[in-house]
């Protein structure tokens, strides 16, 4: 009889679940629920408690065939457990694995930051596998790096290793970042910071998307093209700072914009050829394979 | 009977060595040789391992005592033992540990690139012991870095973690950096571009060292004043990137202008501290210890 790992990814909306094999590491059944954040998020982890109890109830699992869960937290997470604040969730600082253990009754409880998370998922079976060191770089409504080292998350001392998204790239922006500070890199590359560029540029429709902004720029839309360069060059500039300090296997980058193709990755490449060390020219710069799955692949990897 | 290990710093104009008691990690004895770069470097690693069976002999140290050495290396080195070019040795690419084993009849050799090697004697026995992760800078005619996680050295999968010496950090740089780029970091940071940054704003001393623009800055002279506030504002904002990515318990800053002291760190620290994102802002920042020894600690580590 096979036994299990959960793999359990919480977003500011949805938590995302998956059941997997631990034999092949194989998905073999993936769910979500929505994320509570009222009263401090004081529901999302009995909510996750109980519907992993449903599905496990359903497929007539006792608790003694899963290993463990992992779990991916939208935040810096400390010695593998704590939670510290900075997550969207509403949560103080407490210790997320213990608390999950008494909640789910599953002894073995990981947990990691959502992007370095998805960056192990990334580097295990994803556009990374069989690499020893990757940087996996999302971009979404801010910019987060999970870096992998031998194999593993880098965490960092503070739980702030990947944070890119804060590097100061530019003087004398006027609008400020989420974090306070004004320049940094996620205003700009994100895909907030895409629509942001192009609004900026002069392109007022409602509703724009990142999406749009990337394909009228690939139809010559002159200010969606200079948004989608502006965007690639920053990005391929602080990749190029990245590979100085870590110098990984690959770089693989996620996140709905990262759909646009060679359009997106030819200018990225170009720009941190434009300014990488010469030992790391040739670090591969390519699409991130498991999309909004990597999370739950990698949190499952917290325990396979 | 103790054994012992050996440290080997090899340099461009000198080879430090150091016997290293395996017991303590003590170093009991010290001494250096030049470095004969000519033919292509081709004597530097007999030159080592004969002054190294000289040394031995006056102790009556049989080999059978040496657990091993360790050798650092002024340039890449992949998979803790090839050098690949880049070193100003004048070597080619060939694997250096194998070399030195049948040169020194001491089967146990491990190599790594010389500013690792450094950061992980600071890690083991320097400013950063007791550290699980550091980050050593060192300015001196370039900036190098070394960086240290989990105890271990980050080489990175072209041998160039810790190449901050090339990060770009100014546009319109006229003058060419040793790289052939413009505008990296080490033209303005390092020992020799503070004394380019003071000659550029005008001071046309015979001789200028690093030392002298120092001193004359804490002396109140405006131009090594503004060079001295530039490299240390550009040397912090680096720092602040480095601490995105890997987020490291401590920094420790070395090479000749380290010694300047707080006249120095504060400007850096305040730098850092006005770009660094907020989980790692306390992050420490303070001189390497064990000098130019750092390599011979760090070398011998290797092995110990």
């Amino acid at each position: 009889m096979t036994d299990y790992a959960i793999g359990i990814d919480i977003g500011g909306t949805t938590v995302k679940l998956g059941l997997f094999s631990a034999d092949t590491g194989d998905l073999t059944e993936q769910w979500e629920i929505p994320t509570r954040r009222e009263e401090k998020g004081r529901y999302i982890l009995p909510d996750i408690a109980s519907s992993l109890h449903d599905v496990l109830d359903r497929l007539s699992l006792p608790l003694s065939r899963i290993r463990g869960a992992g779990l991916g937290i939208p935040g810096p997470v400390l010695e593998g457990r704590i939670v510290n604040r900075g997550t969207n969730l509403g949560w103080g600082r407490f210790d997320v694995c213990a608390a999950f253990r008494e909640q789910s009754g599953i002894p073995n409880i990981k947990a990691g930051n959502d992007a370095n998370v998805a960056a192990l998922g990334e580097a295990r079976r994803g556009g990374a596998a069989g690499c020893r060191s990757a940087v996996l770089i999302t971009l979404g409504t801010g910019i987060g790096a999970g870096i992998i080292l031998n194999g593993q998350i880098l965490s960092g001392a503070n739980g702030a290793a990947g944070e890119i998204g804060h590097f100061h790239v530019r003087d004398g922006e006027p609008e400020a970042c989420g974090c306070g500070r004004h320049g940094c890199l996620e205003q700009y590359a994100s895909a907030t910071g895409l629509v942001r560029l192009a609004r900026r540029g002069g392109l007022n429709l409602p509703e724009l998307t990142a999406k749009t902004v990337m394909d009228r720029a690939k139809a010559g839309d002159p200010i969606c093209l200079s948004a989608v360069s502006e965007a690639a060059e920053l990005l391929g500039d602080a990749m190029a700072r990245i590979a100085a300090v870590v110098d990984p296997e690959v770089f693989l980058i996620g996140g709905g914009v990262s759909r646009a193709g060679d359009f997106f990755f030819s200018r990225i490449r170009s720009a941190y050829r434009a300014r990488a060390f010469r030992s790391s020219l040739d670090t591969n710069i390519r699409p991130a394979e498991l999309g909004p799955q990597a999370g739950i692949y990698g949190a499952a990897h917290l325990i396979l």
